[in-house]
């Protein structure tokens, strides 16, 4: 079966498609809106066991940041082609966010189909953080409402999955799982909420400037999976870590929580580190960055870090250690997301 | 068995010491006199086995340097407690590297016997290379020479290893491949020299400043061992990266060895950071000199890096690429093992 049929055949399964007859790809609204936050891996997604339907090797636990994220409206189009405006600008048809995003769309439409999606990331550039989990939550929703599907959330968390792993996790606030599924067809592998709220708990995201990301994500996953001795070890680490994790939310133990995410954020880089060729996300200043973590605990202060696939810090502390992170972090952006507003 | 019956068991049984009498730890000379290089390992030695006979996980290959080293003389003491005298300077006997060379030392000796140690290195400190590895050599060689043993270079390497594990490798100029052995005993765990020489091979010795190390390699590997869960890869990797190795030797291969090297030491870096507490021997400017060495590679410059417990990197290239590595790495020391003096 090609690529395209077997997403094709997942999405229809998940919206109750009938392949004579397609009642549930004509548009009810004139246009469907979706918002969706970005959300941190605290036990990360890094490998997948298949390709196609965006099935991970291990399960992962996120924290949403509300007020940063994506917002997406789409409509049926008036061309004979997509078009697709982010953060108020037209892109190019051959633009690789378009063709990709096209894509995307492909199983949710006839061939005489097309649609404009108007995206705006409401992440700001300097927060350093990728959109692409936010960016097709928000898109996954904007169809739900366009074709009124009233889809419930874990139906959703499989459409964003198909976009983009992590996207997921970005439907919910608070803490999500993503549950790695056993299931080839894909049914069971989606994210919920973790209904745990940890009112003190704080995200600071330190930028460290760099040009461009050396490799995609995809990419970097695929590469590793395939090129890296050490990876066989890295799915159990995930699972282990995600359980404790999951304890560390349940018993608000925060050095648990801390300990448990820097040490997966550490190992799954090193797993790209041990590819080749290499894959090395950090720049100079992540490491001075860390360096500075570790002084702060040295010195008592409760902080560690994680990191995605790119070269920036995101710090987790509690809020009393707020006035000693700031002093070494000045220009830290401080999210407190079971405080802050959606 | 006590740890210091253990090593001094297998001492005895390498220098064929008979528990009566002391016929072999009787001084002939007026002192011994030893003398030998710093190695680079181009395929790692990151883990014991046996953390008493320094007996390693898996074997390695490694390089030595002409003309940097460690020169020492020994003699036995009229004191009633053993000195050292490093580069110039009588050390204090609580520091821990006179604590440790007593240590080594004992078996060698009855408990009223006590030794006068000179041993001057001949590594520029701005080198930023290690010197155990070359100073338990050196010191195995002023023992055999003080106690006139005529060891075999075998039975030498077993001695070296008790003191530092890669000091086993340090008793050869050119390649030099340490076996891991499997034998309990440790017997079968020495180093021998490869025979065959690469003229055009460079070492680049690229210094990273470092106020500290911030944990001994020994520890290093200790932690790595216990707490990081993506090691269990590692000894495999190491045993088929050495085989290349060897290969890329044979054929005088300059892309297989450099990348060989490069992957590897970036793989035992892997395991380091993957370890909880982590171990990031790594500062922005080792990050910065590896982007630079990826950057040369990308016009098509053939150099590689490798890297030990510690910050700084050690490049290898062919001649021809001189010029071209000199002026990216202006402070560069240049190093041709097969051309320049012992």
């Amino acid at each position: 079966m090609s690529k395209q049929r077997q997403q094709q055949n997942f999405v229809h399964q998940v919206i109750g498609h009938h392949p004579e007859s397609n009642p549930k790809l004509t548009a009810v609204k004139r246009s469907g809106k979706g918002i969706a936050p970005v959300n941190i891996a605290l036990s990360k997604y890094w490998g997948k066991r298949d390709e196609v339907l965006n099935l991970p090797m291990n399960g992962s636990v996120s924290i949403s940041l509300p007020g940063l994220g994506t917002e997406t409206t789409i409509q049926i189009a008036q061309a004979g082609q997509d078009s697709v405006r982010l953060n108020g600008k037209l892109l190019e048809p051959s633009n690789p966010f378009v063709k990709r995003l096209s894509h995307f769309l492909n199983p949710f439409r006839t061939a005489t189909v097309f649609f404009d999606v108007v995206t705006t990331n409401t992440v700001p550039t300097a927060a350093g953080l990728a959109s692409s989990a936010s960016g097709y939550a928000a898109l996954v929703l904007a169809l739900d409402d366009l074709f009124a599907w009233q889809l419930a959330s874990q139906q959703l968390s499989l459409l964003a999955r198909l976009g983009s792993g992590s996207a997921s996790r970005s439907l919910f606030s608070g803490f999500s799982i993503w549950h790695m599924g056993r299931q080839a067809d894909g049914m069971d592998s989606f994210a919920e909420p973790i209904d745990t709220p940890w009112p003190g708990l704080c995200v600071g995201l330190v930028k460290v400037d760099v040009a461009q990301k050396p490799i995609s994500s995809t990419l970097g996953m695929q590469n590793t999976v395939n090129n890296c001795d050490l990876y066989q070890a890295w799915p159990k680490q995930a699972e282990k870590d995600m359980a404790k994790i999951l304890q560390a939310i349940q018993q608000q133990d925060f050095n648990l929580l801390g300990q448990t995410a820097e040490h997966n954020a550490l190992s799954m880089h090193a797993t790209m580190m041990a590819t080749w060729p290499p894959i090395v996300y950090w720049q100079p200043e992540s490491v001075a960055a860390m360096q500075t973590v570790w002084q702060l605990r040295e010195q008592g202060i409760a902080v560690y870090f994680t990191m995605d696939a790119g070269p920036n810090l995101k710090l987790l502390f509690p809020e009393t250690e707020k006035p000693a992170i700031k002093q070494a972090f000045p220009e830290l952006s401080i999210i407190e997301p079971f405080k802050t507003k959606r």
